[in-house]
């Protein structure tokens, strides 16, 4: 006998948490078909040299690489960014742009499985490749503004700088070549602490006053976006990224979101291939939570495969980390995941009508499962309990249905099934219930 | 620079496929979850011990095997079923049973790339695990029967046969040791003729009176699916496959969809590990479709993993080979493959309300894109064409939106976008009535 496990890091989907989570990823791809995103999807397995790209990153070591069966050197996507890159390089004459694209897919890492931190994940990527201006920048914070309001977790914020703002500022401290170590280690903020940070940049060499400088910066609070606007104006002028910032401002304004967007200067998103706006996210009543979207803009994504340049700006979701959010509030994402509404017992009586009654129930809409193997009736109410199912129809005598009520334990008398779905609010009535309450916006 | 080029026997998913598969996708999961299947997930890479099982077939050489980062012997699961039995023998404490399951992945083999094989490809599996009985069989039955009829391709017939009846047949004469061979050799009657089938049983080493007995037997036209039971029971008395399939045709009748099942003793599947019921699908219409649901009862699945005798039933849908059908006939599951609705066009007079525009629409449930890039109409145009885009509001002067719809290629007017989207029957109106149809049965 074979033991049945799995690899470490690796992960079983339990029927509840898969329901939960293809709920979820139905929500947000309902939301980006709305925007005019379009799905697409690249192969698991590629050339290494195609997903290594330029090489020399943490993810090399971590990459799935092997030999294929003709001794090909391929591995496993680790992220959908480079793919991303590769299809657009690839397709660029079956595409149309600006290419607005979504692809939610696994990705495998091969790094030290921890709390949280598996080897085999999701990711929800959405970009709109070939443009470059505050609108298209502005419809992806538009996108990421709508799914956040839609998870019903409460008030958030998105926080929200460019990277012409730390390039502006050491350039005037004289030292502009610090600049991705300085986006690596600011991007430390929430973990180190402004102490920490200012620590870690005298150990990349810079001075303590310039330290000290670049901390105030970052960490000054400056009121409303057309404060901090105001604030980037008096110090740098009438810089590119001010207007951008400012245009972008003005569109959300337009929209009627722009209370939910402030300006942070201590966003810098760590990957140095963001080039203008980058943000990230926060749920106030939920900081724990940490950032669900979080991106950017950067205008060479494609450069190491194609000659043409396509602007991009993009986020991802954290699916994972927005499912244990949605679980900790008890949502109705991921609360309800009974394997469906009814269940049709294997009882004597029924015997005869039992398919029967699971169709019509089925055809009126309504999620019916049917109870096929041989056992008692308390086997039978034990599994409708464990699958959360809250009707059990458990006879029919006389032309009446006899349908139990798991939660309240209490039992009705029904002769039409449609009456019944009605009474219990079930099937196609409930179903566009929810779906209007899913649709509201 | 590095050639964006894919490995031979892979794909890229382009938006439109994407947009059909999906949707494809999302229609048979509906109907599985209306019969109360739940989904699961699994790894994509496991210990290669525990997916070659007792290995020795034709999947071992094909497999993704290769050494981990940390020298673990691993592979890429080949199908959904090796991962099933695993699954279902390492989560035993946590599923209900009878479980009833459905898996829809992507499966890996290195086999040779040909026309219409890949190496890189969708399985959706579905199965009942836990229950020996008619009530099961017919489950599934009934689930093929309602997957099919909702894809609307017109007549079909689910072709049914037991194993015990070849069983039957060749104790009878005397050859019941040959089983596995006749098996696979009957499983080739559509590719090699009867002819073909009957040389390659003596080939096999049966005696030539027998392979044309066997041959005779299993291509008879037993009329309906009770004048095919007669039969049997005439030539094998009351075997218990018998009272099975009687069992399983009265429920089928039960519910009214007798009629599009046939006893045909010409299936039997393959592989060896199925123990009674078998069927496959065709459709009338479109025979060189080929089956598009396989499957039958296998009583043995776990047995590799754990002592429990966990008995099962199940099928596949291949998704693949049904969305080219549902090109073929021009469906509207692969045939809609727009990116959206309507388009907002990047054009002076709509710049200051562009993005709000967008937003009113998809707020009324309407698949709106908006034009991000600084291009002409003209580009425009050939952009909303090209992604399928049937309106595109192109102004706003006076109060007015100007609407242009690109197929007539007639332009109207409109001061309320809830009129135009009621006018244009889109949104959630449309929305519903797609729904209605989709759920009509």
């Amino acid at each position: 006998m074979i033991e049945p496990k799995i690899l470490k890091g690796f992960r079983d989907s339990l029927p509840r948490q898969e329901i939960a989570r293809r709920r979820l990823t139905g929500k947000v791809e309902r939301i980006f078909r709305l925007f005019g995103f379009v799905p697409i999807d690249t192969p698991a397995i590629e050339y290494a040299e195609v997903l290594l790209g330029k090489g020399g990153g943490e993810t090399d070591k971590q990459m799935y690489r092997f030999r294929d069966n003709g001794e090909r050197d391929v591995a496993l996507r680790f992220d959908l960014t480079v793919p991303l890159a590769r299809y657009v390089a690839a397709n660029q004459q079956s595409l149309c742009f600006p290419f607005k694209r979504y692809h939610i897919a696994k990705v495998w890492r091969g790094e030290k499985p921890q709390k949280g931190r598996f080897r085999e994940f999701y990711q929800c990527d959405f970009d709109i490749i070939g443009s470059d201006n505050a609108a298209s920048d502005a419809e992806i914070l538009i996108l990421i503004h709508t799914c956040l309001t839609e998870m019903g977790i409460g008030s958030f914020r998105v926080r929200v700088s460019h990277r012409g703002i730390l390039s502006a500022l050491l350039e005037s401290l004289g030292i502009a070549e610090k600049n991705a170590d300085v986006l690596r280690i600011i991007d430390k903020l929430g973990k180190i602490g402004s102490s920490g940070v200012e620590e870690a940049l005298i150990e990349a060499g810079i001075s303590s006053a310039a330290a000290h400088n670049i901390m105030a910066f970052v960490s000054s609070d400056n009121g409303t976006f057309p404060n901090a606007i105001s604030m980037l104006r008096e110090k740098f002028g009438d810089a590119d990224f001010i207007c951008r910032l400012e245009e972008i401002h003005s569109i959300l304004e337009s929209v009627g979101i722009a209370d939910e967007f402030i300006l942070d200067m201590s966003i810098t998103r760590g990957l140095d291939y963001y080039t203008g706006l980058v943000f990230e996210t926060s749920f106030l009543d939920y900081p724990s939570v940490g950032s669900i979207c979080s991106g950017g803009r950067y205008n060479n994504l494609t450069g190491l495969y194609t000659r043409d340049s396509l602007p991009g700006v993009g986020s991802c979701i954290g699916l994972d980390r927005l499912l244990a959010a949605l679980e900790e509030i008890k949502s109705p994402v991921t609360n309800n995941t009974s394997a469906a509404d009814v269940m049709v017992a294997r009882t004597e009586s029924l015997a005869p009508i039992a398919e029967k009654t699971a169709l019509t129930l089925r055809r009126l809409g309504i999620k019916t499962d049917m109870y096929v193997a041989d056992r008692n009736m308390g086997r039978q109410y034990a599994y409708a309990e464990s699958n959360g199912i809250k009707y059990v129809i458990t006879s029919y005598v006389d032309g009446k249905y006899q349908i139990k009520n798991t939660e309240t334990r209490e039992s009705s008398e029904y002769t039409d099934l449609a009456e019944f779905a009605a009474a219990a609010t079930l099937g196609a009535a409930t179903g566009q219930t929810e779906r209007q309450q899913t649709d509201k916006r």
